[in-house]
């Protein structure tokens, strides 16, 4: 008897049931709950049942198998770790209060690891001094702590969360643009093998607080999604919204006098384009924000039809803002324009690069009540810079092909994968000498999965409304037996052999022998997501056969006893191909 | 190519070293380190490079595998935890400052994991709520936390580690008493599996901080260990020093009065025995502790041989205890005896058993440079209750023979299984309803094993000078292959058949076929202390041979290229059976 891999369900921990649970919106939630598979803590934290826990297990063999599959050591970093190497980093100061801090009993500062870059330069630094040892890819599978705001939707955004993180280091940005081509395909192949392939898409990301300038994130395309993707349908661009570059082009203008025209009562885009008779394209809108950090004022004038993409923003700053609150008393809102404009101080102004070539336009006068026709920037504030800080919008330019395709679509992330370049080694002093005997600083990619949220997009692009439908290869079990009537003297004695002679083939089973109705038997079964049912019951062993179903319904057929073990494994073994 | 599972040893991140690491007292700590093993990342948290965590990787195997061979269900609990159930446990304030403890971005109080208790409850208390899912039992491998003070040794005593720990549920104290059973004896496969069987003992163990009646650790013999353990050896008693009675014999006595006795300046049971021409046997002692929660005294009198229990103490007090420090002031110190004795506010007194029926002693007279002559306790303060808080003393009497058979060995804990019964399914109102529908309260127990702790136990019991000599069911590599001049043609060729032909037969390999001199490399190879090296050389090849040698030098012996490979692979199954 091997538990868990084989297994009666009757003595398996956890339990089933049919009420959707408060608070829960997104089906995976709903069904990963439903069906035992995980169990809430706290806020963001949650433990696994067996099934959950097995199915855990499956990916990450499979995220194993893909790393050293392109030479991936396995290592093992510590999940607390003291914050001095933090500091080293630098990311003890940068990083704000997602990163858990904490004091040991002598009151030294510690950290849990959200991420690893510290420990893994600190591990690499002393083994790797020699040219002779690149490049390497080392990774590891261990729990994380992100002190996440918004957790939410079950193990979608979590706050403790299992994860598979690889570091590779090479002597040269040319070998890890080589080296993370590589990783990209196995990224790939691992969403493929989780079943998830064709609903899975790499897109360029923003490299945030990891450093780094070339990054991809790999999305589920879902409407549950918290990003939004930038996608043409014209060429193979895909961009997270947060890094697409927001190309415009500007309509021709005839150029006119800059004249102030009384507005009264006319604050927003809308009304104003309503009033003056034109399109939102024609405006010039101010949008305040704030910093985080010290409350100052940012006031970003943007084409009217445009929005404020917040990571560029963020970058462009180097630092976080918030859309302003109370400006009222440092601003004429509803009429601020870049002409006559008084800033507070420690304010800045911020003018996006759709404004460029534009003209005529009509903005804010600076006083409440009135607005400027006419203006053009290169004419009326010919000395300012501009910067790229808009939402490419849908129905764009696409930024490589150029054609108006874009569309925007929602996903949500499984995957992500940077070039880091030197921001960790250079900061930790991690050299090596090269051939000519010159120190040098190696260049680091890294390259992460959550197991927790793969498994809620697993379940995400696999469901009906039963519940998950398993692909084989991360099924918790391979075949689950339903024994209807077991009490029946043949039911038990068929389902009992059949249970045994999988068990000796290699299949892991579940076995279903309660007496229970077979309503309620098949609803734990459509909960428990295992992707092939095996139904043994007076009626089949009346034909003389078992009943095989598929989960996802594309098999039902009957088939004689006699033969039924082998295609049973003849059926996992072609099921489990799918999507070798 | 399968990069951990075979490597070539030039690409392994690592680096193995001679010199003795500077404060490295114990074999294993040194040797791990050397070796490439282990990285200190800070006080008692450890990275570990690849070999180490091969190694833990077949461990947690070997315990996966027992574990499921008893009915083990694998789960995953969260490393932080909210604090709110170790307050409903009641543990948040009896557990000290191990307990790693920090705050949340909105300010709530959490928990790192040192023991899981709490969260399991949390799990299975919704899911066992009928007598019909018992017993069960589930276990998870886990990172957990400790903030122990004295971290020491690598990875004998750490602050972050990752455990196997498994809890059974029962019905009653009788299925847990039998499940126990086979748990102890999954723990006796595990260590024999890992090579450790002969060198490890399960010995009687207080529970402390756990809660329950019966507990036993399973203890390697060694002298490095921090534990004492008392063993009889004329029958089958094993103890934990902390959990064994100690039995005393007192010797006949005449009965003499009371007589206060001149001892200036005796202070010492030695001199104070010297000086009245008696035994330390034929004493009573006083030994002063303080609580640490309050600094109050606690005065001991035991007989002048023994000492005290200090874990003893601790339970009979409810809480720790040290040694009393300056305590003049308030006591005759020296000269301290349970006649006349004036006690400070809030003080107690501890009688030891061993006192009891011993008589006509000598003890402190309560006054300086006095004791009494002719002390009967029975006598002369006959309303006092005895305790039972002594060592068990070398050569003692055995709590279970009766034979003054003990002898006292050093141990290090590897595995710790205990009989919890009801204090954390009560403390947290876990209940469930039995076949007459009353409301019970199961039973548990729990189960656990460090790993980090077992791969140095085993690298400790299985070592030379010069390395670890890995066990072939443990060792990070099965095959370790010594190409020597692999810049010859015929070697470079004949080993890299060798290491492809190995692999194909499902052997994991190392291969070293890098340029360095033969010394380096079997120095190399010692530190990896992988248990069959194969070693292809120029001299080999002209003799038409690949050497064969395992680690402990048991086997050296020539084998024909032609057959090399199913000798090689018959051997590697030959030493994994030696564990199994």
């Amino acid at each position: 008897m091997k538990a868990g891999v084989h297994m009666k369900l009757g003595e398996m921990l956890g339990f089933r049931f049919k009420e959707t649970p408060s608070d829960c919106q997104i089906a995976s939630h709903i069904l990963t709950l439903r069906g035992g598979y995980i169990k809430n803590v706290g806020n963001g934290i949650f433990s696994l049942y067996p099934p959950g826990k097995r199915i855990a297990m499956k990916i990450e063999k499979i995220l194993r198998e893909e790393m050293d599959a392109i030479g991936g050591q396995e290592i093992l970093l510590p999940v607390a770790m003291p914050a001095s190497l933090w500091k080293e980093s630098g990311r003890w100061d940068a990083v704000g209060s997602e990163l858990m801090r904490m004091k040991d009993r002598s009151g030294a500062d510690m950290v849990l690891g959200m991420t690893h870059e510290e420990a893994v330069v600190h591990l690499c630094r002393d083994a790797a001094q020699s040219y002779q040892n690149y490049p390497f890819m080392v990774y590891q599978i261990q729990t994380k702590f992100r002190d996440e705001p918004r957790a939410r939707g079950g193990l979608i955004r979590v706050r403790e969360f299992t994860m598979k993180d690889g570091y590779s280091f090479h002597a040269s940005f040319e070998d890890l643009g080589e080296y993370y081509k590589k990783c990209h395909q196995a990224y790939v192949n691992i969403f493929r093998r989780c079943g998830i392939g064709n609903r899975v898409v790499s897109v360029k990301a923003d490299s945030g607080m990891m450093g780094g300038k070339i990054a991809e994130e790999f999305m589920l395309l879902a409407d549950i999604g918290e990003d939004s993707l930038a996608i043409c349908t014209a060429c193979d661009f895909r961009s997270n919204m947060e890094a697409a570059e927001c190309v415009v082009e500007n309509a021709p203008y005839e150029d006119s006098p800059l004249v102030k025209i009384p507005t009264p009562g006319i604050k927003t885009i809308e009304d104003l384009a309503q009033f003056c008779d034109i399109t939102a394209e024609q405006t010039c809108k101010a949008v305040l924000y704030q910093r985080n950090a010290t409350d100052e004022f940012v006031v970003i004038f943007i084409r009217g039809d445009l929005e404020v993409n917040e990571t560029k923003l963020s970058n462009l700053l180097g630092g976080e803002a918030h859309p302003a609150a109370d400006a009222n008393e440092s601003f004429p809102c509803g009429f601020i324009g870049p002409v006559g404009l008084n800033l507070p101080k420690g304010a800045v102004v911020i003018y996006d690069r759709s404004l460029q070539n534009a003209g005529n336009l009509v903005t804010g006068a600076c006083e409440e009540g009135y607005h400027y026709k006419g203006f053009t920037p290169a004419r009326d504030v010919p000395w300012i810079a501009y910067s790229e800080i808009a939402k490419i919008p849908e129905g764009g330019l696409c930024p490589q092909c150029g054609k108006a395709a874009i569309r925007l679509k929602r996903g949500v992330e499984v995957g992500h994968i940077f070039q880091l370049g030197t921001k960790y080694t250079q900061a930790m002093g991690m050299t090596y000498l090269d051939r000519d005997g010159t120190e040098q600083v190696p260049v680091m990619g890294c390259y992460g999965i959550g197991v927790g949220r793969l498994i809620a997009c697993v379940c995400e692009a696999n469901r009906d409304d039963y519940g998950p439908i398993w692909p084989m290869s991360v099924a918790p079990w391979q075949v689950h037996i339903c024994a209807i009537r077991a009490e029946n003297e043949e039911v038990n004695q068929t389902s009992n052999e059949l249970y045994t002679s999988l068990q000796k083939a290699g299949i892991e089973v579940l076995f279903d022998d309660r007496k229970v109705s077979p309503g309620f038997m098949f609803s734990d079964a459509d909960l428990l997501g295992v992707p092939l049912r095996a139904i043994v019951s007076p009626k089949t062993l009346a034909r003389g056969v078992v009943e095989l179903k598929t989960r996802d319904k594309s098999i039902q057929k009957d088939i004689a006893l006699d033969g039924a073990l082998d295609e049973i494994v003849a059926l996992v073994k072609e099921m489990m191909e799918g999507t070798a």
